[in-house]
């Protein structure tokens, strides 16, 4: 079935921020994020399709999954595409998808073991960076402070290469209470910063961890950094001015993880 | 002295990859660049400003170090300005730089230590934020192959922040060719792969030692691949499909770092 006047309308909507949050839904773009979508909980809503992929063979598959999860599937014309979507991301499939919210209660403090923070990060690249590696490593969970970039941003979105469906995370919070929280639960508040008192290979990473990021441009807030147990650095050799803050969330997850593989084994 | 026709139309038509080339040339953006290039050995052929900074006690240090090399410095107005650059990250000024280009000779190839080169990175943010990393960890060099995107591409010169020109970076390589010379000269050849061999925690890193990174789709080349004296992998314990090339850099380098510290240590 073709879509409709009215569905074009609503989908070219949801490329403002303020339409995406009042209806709890998000376009998703391309065939690879389709598929984890699809074994995600998140429910998907409408799938619009090139005509030219309903009967290609090599479709068949997912449309047929699509099909069993009773997801309507719309033809699309190229020129209706084009108004909603990036083309060039979109290789001819878009989805209409309801957000999920997960909630931060006692059970997923208790449960957590590995959780990263992040105070006010303004680079969707570096948002999904961040949620790619943290599903890499196994992290239990993203939480992202009020002054973040939203997470369903088109940019994200594209950059978490379907990250974002594999773990919780949890936006808008206000970053020093959930730590105080977390603290009062056992956590351990690890910030990151560039003058950090500790280099981040002697922290043991035994217990309980939340590792918190800054801004690109301003580091942690003093709110956020008054609650820190400890503040780690990587050390600087050269003479870089600093290191892309997806970059140092990385090292600091790989670090952690071999620390935890170590503490597992023995 | 006001910019001229002539001058803006030049400095346009390097935004062109193909004109950057034949003229050796390109454009920087911003103060904080702008800082970081009068630091370096490259050559600046000419700034433009806007009006209100030349007379801006703020700006008045950089604009005299500026007058003390001799570089012109024209006033251009904020329409011309918008032509020829992002105004949104130019900060109301412009610099005309040579590139300048690294030799990879015997000299390099005996003193270098620690190297990273990789194959056919296609994303501008992840070469910028690879150069940071090298920058930041100390790297010797940086070898990009021929299919990698232009390091003078005006995304990359905006990611790396100023790294490119703390680092020798040498483009256009064969990089097959060039790391079996690498190898001559007693180099390991250490090629970073979701696949890869052995855990590159295991991977002792005291002699000189190359990285050698993939590209963001497909991975290294098997020409390089062949090359490799071991294939090291960084360990996935969630369920992305892969990380980001720039963090699995980053966390080479951090490691690197840390095993040449323990090294120098004993």
């Amino acid at each position: 079935m073709q879509i409709s006047r009215a569905e074009l309308k609503y989908l070219a909507s949801l490329s403002q921020k303020k339409v995406r949050s009042e209806e709890q839904k998000f376009l998703l773009e391309g065939w690879r994020a389709l598929k984890e979508v699809i074994n995600s909980s998140h429910k998907i809503e409408m799938v619009a399709v090139l005509q030219r992929y309903l009967e290609d063979p090599d479709y068949e598959r997912i449309l047929s999954q699509l099909k069993q999860r009773r997801t309507a599937v719309k033809e699309i014309s190229p020129a209706d595409l084009k108004k909603v979507a990036d083309t060039v991301h979109s290789q001819g499939v878009l989805a209409l998808v309801h957000q999920r919210q997960f909630p931060l209660n006692d059970e997923f403090l208790r449960r957590a073991r590995l959780v990263v923070a992040a105070d006010s990060l303004s680079d969707p690249g570096n948002l999904g960076s961040i949620l790619r590696s943290a599903d890499w490593f196994g992290v239990d969970a993203v939480l992202l402070g009020k002054g973040c970039v939203e997470l369903h941003n088109e940019k994200v979105v594209r950059a978490t290469v379907g990250s974002m469906f594999h773990l919780p995370v949890v936006e808008n919070l206000d970053l020093p209470a959930t730590l105080a929280a977390m603290k009062e639960s056992g956590f351990l508040i690890v910030v990151l910063s560039g003058d950090g008192d500790k280099i981040y290979t002697e922290q043991g990473v035994q217990g309980k961890t939340v590792f918190v990021l800054g801004s690109e441009g301003h580091g942690v807030s003093a709110d956020v950094r008054h609650l820190a147990d400890v503040v780690v650095k990587i050390p600087r050799v050269g003479s870089a001015e600093s290191l892309n803050v997806g970059v140092a969330c990385g090292i600091m997850l790989a670090h952690a993880r071999a620390q935890i593989k170590d503490h597992q084994a023995h």
